[in-house]
């Protein structure tokens, strides 16, 4: 066991050094590397893993709502960015140019997209004319960059993949249905897959996106207390339409603009995986988003019998992603190893245990250990993956629970915000104001607008005015 | 049926321009949309969902060899290019850069990929140290830019989406076995998945990838007796290697450098599928790779009992890709729009079909049409898949090998290449003068020296030197 406890003892502690011991699990799990350009990472096969395990299970989701996958040109040429002001004014700052292309300057620069409405809304403009072209629910998967001064792995980089969907409506009532829908899609996927609860609300007009009428996001609590802004869905009502065109002729042969949305979700949900779930022997899997769930572990594997129990046992758990790790290094290696790359269950077979039956079992979750008879494993197991998804979603949401703090006096507030890392839900009156004030005087700022809204005070928390919303506030990654 | 024949007139036939039915095609089935950056196509819902189809089948394919997926940046900064000499030759003319980010000049320009040899080999070189580490077969899915200056949708645009392989061995032997592995799975997949045959073999020392020890390809022959390169696979040697510095320590405690190899396929090989498989109606699907393989279309749907029986049926052949299309618009309009997508099977459902207890089934790649017992559906209509599967195969097989002609004189192979589009057969010397005046002479490029080497005559068909290699010759794309 010498092994596995020099691994383990590579990680800084959550406690000491929260950031430092995140950048060690990044780089121990071996999710990232990070690449000779600045800003950019390079997904490694057990980080990309965790990515199509997510991509899979979202794109399932999306399809079964009637979502299309598309692809557009990665480029966008500066007039077309241009086209929608508070978009441009947004994004411009923040966008990489191509000037020059086969030896040749560009008559027109072009930036790469940082998102990709603006290549939507020339192609809506182009395919749509009448109302049976409609409703238009297309989505992609790609990477967009955005130039960024300070980056972290998964949680801010240049480059980043992502699925960006945008849809096109006839109605307003349609695009804000839809856009709804698509928030509570995913929140329902970060809790049912990620194990990861959500706060669902509404952005207020400082945080919303550059261009939309409103923005709805679902909000995460790390392990830390800090909030993760986990996804985000647009409704850009008709303004997009206007500015690019985007007509269609009703059943009445009446042109009319139409209404658009658009969401999107990242490589981002798995710094929020390891920052929810992680723990000081490495990452946490939930099963659900494991790319192996289950990992066999041989113990002298050169006995007679234990390779081949192994591999029986793995072949009867085929319903599940499971491997048989009969690589050369030792058990204990193979024990740190696994836990540190967050496989939900490991299953110990030596000659002991085949000689009664029996295998050890080891929940990586909670570290627990169990001994279950060999011909019950395939029913087991399946139910255990089950327990520990669900547990793990019901701890992140105790953890987050027992984080989220109700203010009702700015000195109250200020208390919380120095002193108790979480949410705090407190009142606002709706004035830009006083979100600037409590970022500058507690460093905190809006999350959302909660869907269920309740009166936790009739008073602005910040300035004393008559309430309008209640708030979620925090910090935020 | 008014419309049905107006929907068909408006392709032009392959018969008067080739060129333009096959533009007609791409527009037509909705494949692509041009966007507003040149020679930058949108792949738009059916042509994107081919693509996921290749995707899926290719990317089971390689994994089950044990590749396995990541995501490199996409920029790659100037110095990184210009490391391998060969390499940077072949695609610095091509590259597009980015100059600024961010608001400011780059302190180095960086291109946007155009392939990732070299950042694979830069991650490489800081992730390989031991023989322990060894081999790495990894592969990534993403887009790549070449600055072309005339595009054709699929074939040839400057931003297109592929899969890139690239993989690290202690051997030569086990690089170069890598290397006739993925064309050999490339050229089956084509074959079982695409339904068109290939011609394996290797490129000339002329046709190779900019720096490559040897570059395998698979060649496939279209409709119009043109070629088209569908797939390359490439040995690099240590070359490589030793540009990088990537060096791993053997058993006994040596240095050596790595083996390396990489290949790749594109939705190119979509332009194959609609070059090989299409008629004067459209797009024709091989069921495989088709995202709809039935079609049910129900007659006078209003009727009683008819979308019921419809959509009873498509819940019974659920083990299929199948739809039911209950849009408003007329049968001879569906009829017509499905031929047009290449949808494989139609089935027509009506009340007369259900008094008489059966259905009208089509056949999209022969026009063929039967009646089957509704309560045979289930059976019979998987079974009609496969068939349609292998007679598409056996089509474009009977078509390539009678446009491939043998020359064994340099007036019968001018004769060829100048009234017979096909392959050509011929010895060569070995002499790339010999392949540069076959091309200025007859138009024609080495296309491979096929796997399976046979001597049609003694000396080269050029210069009637000594002949070294039988090669397929042909015009191409």
């Amino acid at each position: 066991m010498a092994k596995e406890k020099k691994q383990v003892e590579a990680i800084t502690s959550m406690e000491e050094d929260f950031a430092q011991w995140y950048t060690d699990i990044v780089k121990k799990a071996e999710l990232v590397e990070y690449s000779g350009i600045k800003g950019c990472i390079i997904l490694r096969p057990a980080g990309y893993a965790v990515w199509e395990r997510i991509q899979k299970e979202l794109d399932e989701r999306f399809k079964a709502t009637g979502v299309e996958n598309v692809y557009m040109p990665m480029f966008i040429p500066e007039s077309l960015l241009n086209k929608e002001k508070d978009h441009v004014e947004g994004f411009a700052p923040e966008v990489a140019w191509v000037t020059h292309g086969g030896g040749e300057k560009l008559q027109e620069r072009m930036c790469v997209r940082p998102t990709s409405e603006t290549l939507f809304c020339d192609f809506y403009s182009r395919i749509i004319e009448s109302h049976r072209d409609l409703p238009k629910v297309y989505n992609q998967w790609c990477s967009v960059v955005r130039w960024e001064k300070t980056t972290r792995p998964f949680l801010r980089s240049m480059e980043f993949l992502w699925q960006e969907g945008h849809t096109a409506h006839a109605t307003a009532e349609e695009a804000e249905k839809r856009t709804i829908q698509m928030l509570n899609l995913y929140a329902d996927f970060c809790e049912e897959v990620l194990a990861i609860p959500m706060i669902r609300g509404q952005k207020t007009e400082k945080e919303k996106f550059a261009g939309a009428k409103d923005t709805y996001t679902i909000e995460a609590l790390m392990h830390d207390g800090k909030a993760l802004q986990s996804g985000t869905s647009h409704n850009f009502g008709d303004g997009f339409a206007r500015a690019f065109g985007i007509q269609y002729t009703d059943k009445e042969n009446t042109l009319q603009y139409v209404h658009q949305t658009s969401w999107g979700m990242s490589t981002r949900l798995i710094g929020a995986v390891i920052m929810v779930h992680g723990d000081n022997n490495g990452l946490v899997l939930p099963p659900k988003v494991a790319p192996t769930e289950v990992v066999i572990i041989p113990i002298r594997q050169q006995a007679e019998g234990v390779l081949e129990t192994a591999r029986a046992v793995c072949e009867k758990l085929g319903g599940c992603r499971v491997k048989v790790d009969d690589s050369d290094r030792s058990p204990g290696w193979k024990f740190a190893e696994h836990e540190m790359r967050g496989v939900p269950v490991r299953i110990e077979i030596g000659p002991k245990d085949i000689e009664a039956g029996q295998a050890q079992v080891a929940r990586r979750d909670t570290g627990e250990k169990m001994t279950i008879a060999l011909d019950a494993l395939e029913t087991e197991i399946p139910k255990l993956l089950e327990t520990i998804q669900k547990d793990m979603l019901e701890r992140a949401r105790t953890h987050r629970d027992a984080h989220t703090y109700t203010a009702t006096t700015k000195e109250e507030l200020l208390e919380i915000a120095a002193n108790r890392p979480g949410f705090i839900k407190a009142m606002w009156c709706g004035e830009r104001a006083c979100e600037e004030k409590l970022k500058e005087e507690a460093g905190i700022t809006s999350r959302c607008m909660p869907f269920g809204q309740e009166a936790v005070a009739e008073t602005c928390i910040c300035c004393g005015k008559p309430a309008k919303k209640l708030v979620y506030w925090g910090k935020a990654y």
